[in-house]
């Protein structure tokens, strides 16, 4: 049993961001090993990207098809393909990654329509292929506490969710300037239906259903896009009505100056609730019926297993978004692991988010802008 | 020019909290003395508040027809009245007071309905008399603050608001225990149509309109009842469309366990920020667009003159819920000298929340009501 | 039973920001009614202030020796003096007060010696008067809490304690700017032995001695005067040996830019924690060994009753300073009721610091003062 | 020039935490691979940690002397050594690697004596070696950032540093208990003299030397140990005169139950001050003389560029300790690759903490320990 592996990546080039996240957030594990990229879809930059990065040249393809078709060939071939170009590109990269059989890491939102999303997903499973999205927010230890104190039964019957994702890096028109992340997620050929809402409203979407395994039933939502020229939102607020009558606030918007990245979830039971905030990633805040306020931590006193395994370092030195992110791709692994060897999925493959949230994630995009359009509170079928 | 002014207080019996709040308020700059008092709907109660209150006998009324058509007779009859009795009797007793000629401060809501609402309004005007409503948050120094920098323009174009008023305390059914606060808010016909809407949401709304000046134009809400057996919300999500673009989020809820009284104001411009929270209330988190935040403190440096003038202490020495509510009734006091004596209101007066925002808090409830029975959204009419 | 009583107060004119203080404080509980006054060391002031606070002119004095003599022959004389003068003066006036019988309320720090602070003490004992000091840090309802939670063992057997009263506003020269607050503060005539020692340092070490009631047995002071031109010292580190093995480190300075007036408190026993900070002074943080800390909250669950006492408003409703500084002179009040009329004491007179507590501030002056001189520790004798 | 580089690990084997933590701090950023190790003192254990971690057998060393010597004869030697054995060991196998020609990174504290460092410091000097000392807390970009503002003079004159660093965890007797952590720590022999003291105080030390760049004139130091049977200190409080008239408090304790790692640096100068508390550890609050506090973020408006170059990723993504670890070694390895390559070092290379940090930090340790035998201020000779 291989338990190192090797991959490749599909955009992510020298100069975008992302790349280095994933990068990183893999290396944090030593669990895998870039050794091939086709890392931009211009085939220069893609050279000179494998280039810095030190792969081999016969690894550093100029496109994708190139390296899918070769790496498809080799004795040596990737263990899986982390794809993180925009989003426009996933589903077809995606798409052709499964044809030839690699498992793939995709990152969200997984596609433009949830019907390519659920092709993939089903193109997936007859090829009992991991795909995993890297619904990264996810990974964060405390993040899998609040889920395991849900799950048993901890807060009682939920009954109020509150989903905030703010940022404030969009409250100009960076697009005009030419700032790249700015401009590919102002243009709706390239960024799909949503603005905010693809870019952050689908991890705020994806925590709820992860945290608390609620089912929607219906929702309202409501999209601005206050930055004048801007065709897609950049503010989305929504009211979700999940089955079992829970009720959701979601508000994800991109125009809060002074929010960097601002995460926050409070989720309010008949017996209990709890509170977390990303800039305090390493706590979570508890209270009962009738007690005061307790303060679990990471590493700290009665943390469910599942937020142990998700830890990389003691209590009290803290960790943070990278450390979070390498939990979905130790998932990721793990799950390929399983899957190439026929043995059982460890904890952390169970966690990791797979190619059905992805789906809902799509779908809850498509949904919301049919809200917004009709002003009208639409079921989720 | 009298400085000192005299009041009675009608409800607020020695076993009801809101009484001893709103005489601690006004205590606390002594500028107003309790010398009269029908404090109870039952007689023997209401001499026996007034007794341990230290009031004259012959000023120990009744109840509140005695209070005011005996006050009303007395060349010493007191400058004003305060009404801190349950939502119902507000209507009748405002418009008692104010038919026998006495300024008049009613806690919120200001009545059942906007019709009553606007009735008491007019009539005060017709009288020249003051009639003050006690949204007591817009007291803090820092929400007027946060006021004048959104009137000076500091933050531009009001884009996002976001206002949160959550308490835990209604979780679970207290009414059915017998519990005296939550019974009566827990009953339609004492509450009116709103139950955490009408206690908390009202304010909510006023804190909105009080700093952001912004006037609603549509809106859309979703009303919970989740404690089994409860008639009225207790928890209201409510999206509100403003004129001239702006969009609003506003949640007010009891169910939130392990919130005692938890209060936020969010609001982004398209040049800066602002965010305010009780439980730091002294501060007022503010950031410009391309800039780090900056926090203004009660008392500290750059500080709006509307906010010092409503300060009690210096900085560092922390002012609470009662030093604001003192700053309503220190400002409904100048407005009746004002008023009295014919010469022009002070700052503080100016900034005492009247009639009219009382108006608009019921049809705020109303609204609401008839958006979250329809599932849709409703015009601000 | 007189429940209601009257006060003088001595100094505490217009222009002088801790007269309105304690004028409010009293005021916020109508306990005691101010009726008289020799509100300034000039007699033109002194009558001017008098009349801005409306005070009867014949009971509007001069001066305190005047006030004193009058007052005391009046059938309807004071219950008690407040006397909220300069350091300097407070021995002399203190002493004239008890020697004319009134019950005394003395700003800290009680006198410019611990020999005229025991005189006083012993004065007020052979007299059977109340002699309270001002230590109003002593009356936040939390810290009552953190003191009963010491004293039934909760924490176990203390270890280390951590004190910090750090302020900002004497960072650069305002004394030679004629800043009347700053100025008295830095002339050793006026202010005593100590700078920051006496003005923020003696409610350090007795916010430790109030909670912890540990006794001191020896320590070591280094004390700074950063600011060019000060003689007196303007930041006071402290380390004190308590009798049984405790070990506390104590902080004042007055250099501190950004700080207003923070206050933090941190007890470490052999069995749990507590930690508090003004800024957020309703909540205190409790650890108890291996497990979570938990934050009771003022008026929340599991609270002892002299906390519950020592509060004003609902649980989630800020309380601040002057909410704490009124449980002082509710005790006070409490505690010369007992006195005059032969009764128990309250259980808020019990807590109200006397002026034992006063002299062993001034003490704590005088040690830290002779540490520093000869840089070694010294027996606390 | 070769980019990338391959280092060995003496110590850290599979059952020890910080072996762990040092490696995921290299993995992070993909700079060095691990290629050899001696990862225990029990050979059996050197060889399955080895095997566990992938290394090559013919590199998996059973001690320390062998992997120096034979890797010293290989053509492809390792570029540097990581050495994260218990203290007392440092010495000897530091030095052994120095002779053997090996670039070193050492853990904290650098050894048992100042001798003993200033030796290491003269032999790499002498063989013109990299001999880097793991202060990781140095690599927090807001450390660096504070590090910036107080060097270009932000700040104005130094005056007051307050440096804490408190734990928990050795609050009861985990020693005795045959807690692997705890037992060397609490042995002479091992842990050397300082027990918190050499643990974290040095730690302490560094930081504000780092930060400030200010040079110890003299300390006084109060060692507890409060656990019953523990010979070294648990508890150190220590005060620091520095050289310019600037003191510092500096605490570091491992009985303060309810803290798991907390650490925190405020620096007050006669202009302005910072504050950073490692649990927010992207933020840094700074105020300037008479201005509002204003909360530098890592990535973040107005960062200089020290911190910018400390940084993995965008602003409002936390990042936590072992990022900040990464940059220790990024600087390690710059500096090795300017060192073989003679070419200038990187800026991230210059921040990197030498051993002349390393040789402080011990004095500091036989400083403290002599000042309180003594009970008396020492001079720092």
């Amino acid at each position: 049993m291989k338990n190192r592996l090797t991959y490749a990546m599909i955009g992510g080039g020298i100069d975008a961001n992302i790349g280095q996240v994933h990068r990183r957030a893999i290396a944090l594990d030593s669990r895998a090993q870039l050794v091939a990229g086709a890392l931009s879809s211009t085939a220069d930059k893609s050279i000179a990207s494998a280039k810095a990065l030190g792969l081999d040249p016969d690894r550093s393809y100029s496109n994708y098809q190139q390296l899918l078709e070769q790496e498809s060939k080799r004795p040596d071939r990737v263990d899986f393909v982390s794809i993180v170009t925009p989003n426009d590109t996933h589903y077809p990269i995606a798409k052709l990654a499964l044809e030839h059989g690699f498992h793939v890491v995709l990152d969200k939102p997984a596609t433009q329509s949830s019907a390519q999303a659920r092709e993939l997903e089903e193109l997936a499973d007859s090829k009992a292929l991991v795909c995993c999205v890297t619904y990264n927010y996810t990974g964060y230890p405390m993040i899998r506490q609040a889920r395991a104190m849900v799950h048993d039964g901890t807060l009682g019957t939920i009954r109020k969710v509150f989903l905030e994702y703010h940022q404030g890096w969009l409250a100009s028109d960076l697009a005009s300037t030419g700032h790249k992340q700015a401009s590919w997620r102002a243009d709706p050929a390239r960024a799909g239906l949503g603005g905010a809402l693809g870019d952050i409203g689908t991890h705020a979407e994806n925590l709820i259903s992860f945290v608390t395994r609620l089912e929607p039933e219906s929702l309202y939502a409501k999209l601005n896009s206050f930055v004048p020229g801007r065709t897609l939102d950049d503010d989305a607020s929504v009211m979700i009505n999940y089955h079992g009558g829970a009720h959701g606030v979601l508000t994800a918007s991109q125009i809060c100056i002074g929010q960097a990245n601002g995460i926050s979830l409070r989720i309010y039971g008949d017996q209990g609730s709890l509170e977390w905030y990303q800039e305090a990633a390493n706590d979570l805040r508890v209270t009962m019926l009738g007690a005061n306020t307790v303060t679990y931590t990471r590493g700290g006193p009665d943390v469910h297993s599942d937020a142990v395994i998700s830890s990389h370092t003691p209590p009290g030195h803290p960790e943070g978004y990278l450390e979070a992110f390498s939990n979905i791709y130790r998932g990721a692994i793990d799950a390929i692991i399983a899957q190439n060897d026929g043995v059982h999925e460890s904890r952390l493959a169970q966690l990791a988010t797979r190619m059905d949230a992805g789906t809902q994630g799509v779908r809850f995009i498509e949904l919301c802008v049919e809200s917004a359009k009709k002003n009208a509170q639409i079921n989720w079928a």
